[in-house]
Formats: C-alpha cells, sequence, structure tokens
C-alpha cells in the first residue's frame, strides 16, 4: 500500500493521477495548507522540506514530482508510463519533466512564495508582478518546444501527461491566457476527460 | 560522438564529470557567456532555453541536468552510475538530482539572475541578500537528511555525486561557510582528488 501525502490544488495533483492510472493500492492523506500543516513537527518528521508531494512506500518517503513519477512508472510497468527501454526516449521525458519542475513550476512559486526568495515585501510583489510573463513564457516553450502531441511525448501517453496537465490548471490563476496555447489547452480539456483524472478530481474536491 | 554544450564553473560541471567517468566518447564546446553567446541566434536554435547544459546526441539535444545524467548513466551502463535496477534506489537517487535542480540551484540563481524572476533593481538585491541562507538551508537538508557516505547514495557512487560537487564549489561564493556541512565539505575534497574531476577542471580552466 502507498500513501501519498497531497493538498487540493497543488503539484501533489500529478502523482494522484499518476497512481490512480497506474492501477496502484494507493490512498491519500491530505496535509491542510490553511493551517499550515506541511509545517507541523509531524509533517516535518515525514518531510523534512515541509512539501507535498511526498510518497509513503514500504522502503521510506520518496520527495520531488519528477522522482515520484518516474517510480509510479518504474513501479508498476504494466501501466507503460515511461519508456525505461528507450535511453533517448526517457532522456526527452526527464527533460521535460525537470523543466516544468525546475523553471516552470518555480516561476508560479513566485506569485505565492516570494518569500522564500526575499524577505521584503516589497520584492515579493516585484515577483508576483512577473509570474504572468515567467509563467508565459514557460508554457510558450513547452507549446513550440516541447509538446509533441497529442500527448506531451508524441503517440504514446507518459507521466509526463498528468505532470503537465497539473500546472496547466494553474494558467488563469497565473494571468496566462491558455488562448495563447492551443496545444497545452487543447491537450488540457482532453486530459481532464479521463475517468481517471474525473475520479482524482473528485477526491480532491 | 557526444558533444557538450559548457560555461566554466556553471552546472555543466556535472554533465561534463558524467561524460568523463562514463568514457564517453564526446566533446566539450564552450558557450561565452561574457558575450552573452547562450542567447545568440545561432544558440538558441540548438536550446531554445539559452542555457547549458545542452547535449547533442545522434537523436538530438537533451536539457536539463537530471535528465543529462541519467541519459549518460543509461547510455553507458558498465559505469555504473545509477541503480536502474532498484526502483527505490533509483527514485531516491531521482529525488536528490530533483532537490538539487528546483531548490538548491534556483536559491543560488537568486544572487546573479534576480532579473528573471523581477523586474525590479532593488528586488534583486533583496533577493541577493537572502541567498547565503537559502542555499544554506539547502545543503543543511543535503547534509542531514539526503547524503548517506561516503558518497551520496552510500556505498556506490552514482551520478548524484558530481552534480553535488558541482553545486557544492559554489558555496563560497554564495556566502555559506563549508564548515558548517562537514559531510558535504568532505566529499567535495574526495571529489576534487579524484583523477577524472581533475582532468574535467583542467580542462575547464
Ligand atoms: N520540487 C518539489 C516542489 C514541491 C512543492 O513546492 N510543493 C508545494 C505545493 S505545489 C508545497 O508543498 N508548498 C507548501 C509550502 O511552500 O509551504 C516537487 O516538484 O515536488
Ligand atoms: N534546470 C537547468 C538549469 C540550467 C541553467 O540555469 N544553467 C545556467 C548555468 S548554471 C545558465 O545557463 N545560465 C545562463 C543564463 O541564465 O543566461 C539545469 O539543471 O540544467
Amino acid at each position: 500500500m502507498l500513501t501519498l501525502y497531497s493538498a487540493p490544488a497543488t503539484c501533489a495533483l500529478a502523482s494522484h493521477i499518476a497512481l490512480e492510472q497506474a492501477g496502484a493500492d494507493y490512498r491519500v492523506e491530505r496535509v491542510d495548507f490553511k493551517s499550515s500543516q506541511q509545517r507541523s513537527p509531524e509533517y516535518l518528521k515525514l518531510n523534512p522540506r515541509g512539501r507535498v508531494p511526498a510518497l509513503v512506500t514500504e522502503h521510506g518517503v520518496l520527495t520531488e514530482t519528477p522522482a515520484i513519477l518516474l517510480y509510479i512508472a518504474q513501479r508498476f510497468p504494466e501501466a507503460r508510463l515511461a519508456p525505461f527501454d528507450d535511453p533517448w526516449a526517457l532522456g526527452q521525458l526527464n527533460a521535460f519533466c525537470s523543466y516544468l519542475c525546475s523553471t516552470v513550476h518555480v516561476a508560479h512559486a513566485h506569485g505565492r512564495r516570494g518569500a522564500r526568495w526575499a524577505d521584503d515585501p516589497a520584492a515579493w510583489e516585484a515577483m508576483k508582478a512577473k509570474v504572468p510573463q515567467t509563467v508565459g513564457d514557460g508554457f510558450a516553450m513547452i507549446e513550440t518546444e516541447f509538446f509533441k502531441g497529442p500527448w506531451v511525448m508524441g503517440e504514446r501517453y507518459t507521466l509526463a501527461d498528468p505532470y503537465l496537465y497539473t500546472l496547466a490548471t494553474w494558467m488563469e490563476g497565473d494571468g496566462v491566457d491558455p488562448a495563447r496555447f492551443p496545444k497545452v489547452a487543447e491537450h488540457r480539456s482532453r486530459m481532464a476527460a479521463l475517468p481517471a483524472v474525473q475520479k482524482v478530481l473528485a477526491a480532491e474536491a
């Protein structure tokens, strides 16, 4: 049994969808951000980084979305969520996930978590003001460079799809117009219609 | 033949060391940051993100340090740089690399690349002021949580080692005292003494 520590409308959604699509035996523990439960002593014992997602396995706790997604893919090979037999295809998949994690997600975080990188509230405002541009630049890069279609990596659905979907649901909140990115927007609609995604969204609500 | 696009004293050092240790047939193309070559039309054609590292393979161009490192490990299995046969061990390795990429490297970048996330020069100063704390927090997390010893992942040397080494060489420049992190500091010295690392550092100089 795997346990995913998650909070609604966060990047943990990607891991939640992947677990569902992998057919894993899992349950979800909700971390209450409103009461800052992610910084409680109990949660910090589980994940000293104080973030979600965290996946509790029989071996220990795994963090970091790209690592959790690839772990799910490798542990449930019949779901074929990653091309482990093809180093070049796996490399491209990893590059995409790393870009989402280290650039697009980080750009988004500057709109609400400026205190991570500066102590001055005026700096938080300056960061917030630039989010529509930086997140928009990230999606422009995805639209023109990474996205192969019909799925992110091409013909085959992979773990890159729930990850992109998750970050794409943040666009409007970041002041980015999805109409600028027709491929990403169409992908988002198609993902939202998948039964596994609908089930996970219902569980989050 | 693989070609690594690199610039001295950047995160590309990790991929350079991994190529050397893998016994790969490779060459290095230097990107001149002083003349902003990373934003030249020629380089942007190769890597539209305008960053290093970028690894040119016979299939195409791969970006993102964690993806490049894992690609090298998978392509040169005899170097045993990643435990592909053990999902849990691979997951922990990926989590570590993702943490370096999305948190420690990003914290470091706020000291010199504030313009990525804000347009206001006062905000850049506020970001710069917090770098010793955020980068220090990152190394504290590595020292107490991630680092197993004698190598990052334990008994077996992996691609996590050149990646940690690379970021650890930035500590003093980020106002972080390595003496606070004895395991990371000892690892850094041990890495610096490896013939492959010395060869790569000489090539960078
Ligand atoms: N690099 C990590 C980032 C995790 C992360 O920042 N999660 C956010 C939610 S999207 C969080 O837990 N934030 C809580 C906080 O900052 O207090 C990953 O990709 O998993
Ligand atoms: N997430 C990327 C980040 C790459 C990156 O930011 N590289 C820096 C050097 S450490 C760079 O090329 N900076 C040039 C610039 O910002 O113009 C990775 O891990 O490879």
